[in-house]
């Protein structure tokens, strides 16, 4: 590990600060503070630093990414609503430059017919879905060893 | 009618700050402060208080309904063009756990082909559609009752 | 208002006379007689005289509603089944020249997918639906005040 | 030419603002300043002045259409990915009544499958797109053909 | 031609009774009696009764022709918005064993997409439509063609 | 078994009654009669008495289903051709509350595609096909069983 | 009838020179000679002459149509296999400006999927399908009747 | 019933092996051993003799019933998952030169749409569906008619 | 600018000839000569020769592009109707290696559905469409762009 | 063999005449005048003479298919882009009674979703394609074999 | 050809050992057994062995071309029924790196629909399909050339 | 972690033995037993041990779910190309009743379209895919955190 290389980026999508509050029967209890925490501390034992990010804005999630190719090194994204009507989101991922994992915290194949196509799953290395918060940490897992393939 | 009772949200999609002076012989002369006037004044022989909000960006109207969870009633919502395209606004209203109707000045069913699908249309009480105007105060009406259900 | 002018037909599709016993979880309790009572009294406060008709063919309402021509001066309808499949009673509804409101008990779009389509929701002037017993008052509203757009 | 009369809008959708930087084997090595110089170099040449305006925030976009009723004689838009998911961007321009010219870094058709349907098309006079930086200049030179005809 | 021999049977589906008085723009002024008596001159200089049936019942239209497996000798049928819904009279036309003509007074294929199909084209001999009242005689003419070839 | 019992409901659909003389290479030869005489026969041996209907008229097939919810047991029904196209058929049988059968004499699957979907299959108990005027004595036998689980 | 009016264009699509040899069981043993001389015969009882034309080659049908402009009153077109394919000759139709029967000697609504569509039936006055030869004869009627609709 | 006829060969394809364990709710606690006890009581009334076969493998399925051309009279079979997705089980019946029935202890038009879709229906002579247990003992009375259609 | 390279080809599709008389409220007034007087002369400025060509053929239009490949340096082409329906036109343009631009002089997105897609999009360098006769000059512009780029 | 057989046909579809210049990544570089000599060696070796043609017209490759009732014993066709577009050869090749076989250079199911469908494969006798120029020697040898039965 | 080389691989899919008993009106009188023959014979000619293998089993036929990566030098198959469902087979052949050639006996175009596609078309090198017994033969031949292109 | 309780069944589908060998650069050069190794050492620091099973056969990787049932405490499965069209596996896991984790080494969405869909994601509790042999652990990590909760 190096103290020197760029963090990670972490984005919520939109609503996902609702987290906790919102639909516990089929996101949990846990909260979006809970969740970064638990980031953090596993990046820190992966040897990585994280800069969390949430909006319910389309636009901003773009331009939050199209930053990151300057100040990250990677990106994790939980994409939300986002997930299934954004191309600006999956532009900006392209323009980016950074290897992503894409996250869910429910099961998007059981859910709503137009849940199941994401926009930007073709466009990230990988996708972890439905094991709630712990899809995030799954998917720090993999964008690191995505990052550090010889680790 | 309870004076403490929380205002009922009433929530303006993209565009409908043009009214009056958009597309007249769809939309009618009516503006959109005309409305909410008439809204107002309605709501008050109903019982209720109101809080307006319009405006052209998804992320603004997913944080309003949002903030509804504390602050509002109930939900009454001409989502305009999102209608149509916002997964963000449909996740908004289910997190909420606000009772919302669903509002539209023109008849969309006689509309472009992609203007006849609503997201909302199956996470809303109800819809009242066609009728200028005097679609929000009919649908102001409905939620009206769906909130007192015995009035 | 004018106690000459003709009055309003209102008319129930396929099964509504089985309200009140059928399926109280989508359709609740209240009879057909009930919401006739309902329109007949909304009617009178806005002006308006009723007739009400119910059939459980296609062919009876495509007639009635050929009759209204000469003897009504609006519309309310609730198709039911027939609003997915009667491209018959579109017609009627078309050569009869009447303003109609189309208006629906249940969220037809929370049904099964062959409910969400209205082969009138284009030809009438607008939608109701989901409000219960209440979607046919706020239908009559809303045919009222297309008959009398200056009131 | 008249010098008082207002200038030409020119909106850049999402991602336009990573131009250069940005996958330059498929939008090439220009940068959206430099296309900015021509489009103003030509605009004078042509009689116009110009108005920029790039955003990442699809609402952001739609209320400068509609400053644009006011202030803007004509639009040339590069609406990026919002072409093939903004109904709100389509609503706006219609309601603005400007002249619009949708124009293509790329050609869309080569492109997914998702990106070959524009929704601004059929609502736009009309397109130019495959050519690069230079579908601006000639978008401009056909907006101001439709804006002088006579010319 | 032999005056024992059987009525052809005229058929005209749901709504046909308002002619004349329907869409005058879409279906002309000639009443249903005028195109009756145009076809009962018709068929008598090509030696053959009438029989005429209108209903705007799916089922008495579907027993009429089952009835005209004993009673008539061939069958004209304008089945109105029935011919894009009506198995039933599909199955009743092959059930009668008669040849049959199908008429159209508009042409189908200038209207709403569901108008297009025709569920009974494929199961007559074949089809006349566009050409208003005289679409009747001209499908007149050929079903006589059909029922008496070598004339 | 018991006398007190109500009878089972046994609906033939439109063109059912032409049984015999329509379509022989389809349909067999038995008539109508013939068939209901079996299932006379059959329901005393299981203990049961027999309603036989049969109607052209969609409407008159609802209505007389939905009488089936104060006089009949159970259901059998070959909807012939209201089988692909009636959502008012569907809405009776659930809105009587009566188990239902659904047979059919051919088997549907080999006909045209319009025939392969039933609009009753998923709210029936079940479905026996293409076993000619069996199909119905083996329906008889499998809404006995369901009337009578423990026999 | 005026001896100075332009005659009729008759154009019959490609293969249609083949008619007699090819497949008699689907069209018949008549030739193509013998069909014009029938449309010769029957065009002088209605008072019109005739100028027959027919081609494999669409360009040419094309280029017909388009000279019908100057040199023709009407259009009577089989367009055999280009009725499915061919938008070159819906715009020489519309171009030409001429009133145009469309007629086929089959019933293309039993024959394979793809000769269910037509892209000439919007832009003709009327359609006439499924009588051998009398199509033709028919059809002529029809455009004669649509040429002097006083007649 | 003769003692020398070939038996009635029975198929349950994969899974049907854990009846009675397996989703009680869908499928009810009979096992498959009570069911060919049912059926070889029945089959013994009927005259018949069974062999019963059940296998995972679509291959082993294909092949048994190859067999079942020389070793078999008929065949009762609940292709089970392999309904939806085995063409080469609906080869293997047509190349046997069975009768075959098709049963379903569910009724497959209840669940996911995949299931809908039979790749066998059309090439058995029926199908019953949707009786638990039940289905088998009527498709073996089905299969019996079919095979001794006098009785 | 080098007189001594090969001119450009225009190519104008099928009823192109027809311009001017042709639809003036579609494509308006101008003629196609008057088309190509204005090509030529910007063709001139731009320092390139022109040699048209217009045919109703399919056949013909390939044949042309084909010599290209030896005669011609690039391909503006108007395919008019060919654009929705000519495979062979595509391979011939691929075939001939020539950089190409495809024009249209209406909004081809605001016609029928069968006009929105063109098979010469992928292939061609780029479009530009909806101008009137000006989507010739811009169209030239781009193909000289495209031809001299360093120009 | 014998000398007084009528010759086979071969039919080199649009863009053929190109083979060898043209996309040799795709095609090979075999001009057609060595596939046709490939297949006078070859058909001699059968005991058969050759007729080839090519050509880039739709319609004379229809006017050669037809001339080949008379003139030809079998029609081996590589129809190139007329695959997927043309009815007209599809309905001349039924109409000239030739036993046909289609051949492709290209492996077509590997390119663009519009070659995958052959109009002519259903009503050709077989398929080979994929092997360069050997498709046509193999497809000879299939025709030779369809055309020799008992060789 | 050299005596060293590895076999060729030919694999008859489910149901070929059927072959001669099954249905000889589509698939002809010869056995499988015979068509080995055929094959050993020409390649015999050919300059190559051959290592038959027949076998109902989707996962017997993926294991099989799996050991041809080393056992074998090309794969000749003739799928039967898992050409249109098994993506295990397709695998298997890109795994196995070896060449193939997909034959069909009978003209798969003129079948059910679910018979036109097929899942290993577009990585064999090419088809050969509607010959009977013959298109194995042909089939040979084109691998043969495919794996000795020189020769 | 408890020494008692069942191993997790880790279950590869078809082609999956072939991996290191077949197609590097889609699926790495990693080898199954490779896996298997990592997946031991990795289950061994969480507590659990594990079964692994690999099958080119669907009715064995059917079978061994099946038992799965009464051994095992989990599924770790990469249904390889059953993924797409197994619904008896599919089946099979819902009868196990175990909690089953879907994972994939490769990016299913950036592949062939009929990889997109998979019969297996909404019965499993969720996905891993495109890490490549890491998939494998990270769903195991997964796995273990739905199968102990609290740890």
């Amino acid at each position: 590990m190096s103290a020197q290389r760029k963090p990670i980026l972490v984005v919520h999508g939109p609503n996902l600060n609702m987290l906790g509050a919102r639909e516990p029967e089929v996101y949990g209890t846990t909260t979006l503070a809970e969740i970064d925490e638990g980031l953090v501390a596993l990046a820190g034992e992966l040897g990585w630093a994280i800069d969390t990010f949430q909006s319910n804005g389309e636009g901003e999630i773009v331009s939050r990414i199209q930053e990151g190719a300057e100040r990250n090194s990677g990106l994790l994204i939980n994409p939300g609503a986002y997930t299934h009507t954004s191309v600006a989101i999956r532009d900006a991922l392209i323009a980016s430059g950074l290897s992503a994992v894409e996250v869910h915290l429910s099961n998007i194949h059981r859910r709503e017919d137009f849940r199941h196509r994401s926009l930007l799953a073709d466009v990230a290395v990988g996708q972890v879905l439905g094991f709630g918060a712990a899809s995030y940490l799954l998917g720090l897992r993999a964008l690191a060893g995505v990052l550090d393939p010889e680790k």
